[in-house]
């Protein structure tokens, strides 16, 4: 079953499970469909076919338990091996993204993060412990590193992507401004948020 | 012809500018279609499809220039006037999105950001000077603002999109985590990288 699961339903997933995250901490106990669906800018039937998905069935007359649906939705979205990830290149903007990420919470632990520098190994950036980059495969290993957030420059993304790649990591979170070219099997989500603001940008003056 | 293009295109295109920047610097001159569409991940006909877009013709044997391609799409994009952008809450979140933004190279200028508390109004925050929030309308006069970036807690955030409305800003780029409740005419684009990186540490264990 979670094999037929789309990347959309995935991303539509971990955002339930922000929001009911929000919701246990200010103390609500069940919200209905349309309510949640409201909440995530969806209608409440694509909602509702998500969350079959995931096994969780509410009550007609109380709507989802919120802890019980969050519960089922992360054992749903991580299983039992649920790894860890990295932060690759600690320039400028990997430690933007470290200090943001280590702002934000989500399931996901970021371990370790690497770089070339001699300055900036051994150092702990926003937390995280910075190891070289040749230690890449046996700290991957020690840590179950599974997900790189790639932020260095673009002339050596894609060497250091096919490291990782090497590494068995199967997931890239790119930051670096190339295309990168990655065997079938490992999944990239290019981040490139000033050419996002350049879109809203676009359509705020439309 | 403007007013018919699809958000995805203006993406796409967005992301063409920066490609050929980056050509550019490294002293390309021309470039052929499918080289381009390559190096974009996207197929050559989407390419040449965007492309007429703007109304450039590339050669069919030299393939398109580089600088005039970029201008043409410049122009297409931004107009004459281009206006500017600002941060809204400069609380950690907000820092580091000032500081990833600095360092990125975009066609959209942030020319000022905004925050409640007295210690941080006045100072200037990685080259962006800090006002009030009670200046807002002010000051999106004085720097001719028209889109925003979101990054207050999500507590006040419906409040203070609702001002950014006010004043005229139809763009927001909303890094709080809530569904912000604006007019048809405003666009906004939510952006929760935490969630996408459980998006891509999900795929990387499948």
């Amino acid at each position: 079953m979670p094999d037929q699961i789309s990347e959309k339903t995935i991303a539509r997933l971990c955002l339930y499970k922000r929001i009911l995250g929000e919701l246990e901490v200010s103390g609500v106990e069940t919200i209905y469909s349309h309510e949640l669906a409201s909440r995530a800018g969806l209608t409440a039937a694509q909602l509702r076919r998500d969350i079959m998905a995931v096994g969780y069935f509410g009550s007609p007359t109380k709507g989802y338990e919120i802890a019980g649906l969050q519960h089922s939705i992360r054992v749903f979205l991580e299983g039992k091996n649920t790894g860890t990830s990295a932060v690759v290149g600690v320039g400028n903007i990997g430690r933007a993204i470290l200090a943001y990420m280590g702002l934000e919470t989500s399931s996901v632990h970021i371990t370790a993060c690497f770089d070339q520098d001699p300055a900036k190994i051994g150092s702990v950036i926003y937390g995280c412990r910075c190891y070289s980059l040749d230690e890449l495969s046996y700290r991957c290993n020690q840590y179950n590193i599974q997900s790189a957030i790639l932020a260095v420059p673009a002339g050596v993304a894609q060497l250091v992507a096919e490291k990782l790649v090497s590494c068995n990591i199967r997931g890239i979170m790119n930051f670096a401004p190339i295309q990168l070219q990655v065997p079938e099997n490992v999944f990239v989500e290019n981040i490139n948020l000033a050419v996002t603001l350049e879109k809203v940008h676009y359509f705020a003056r439309k």
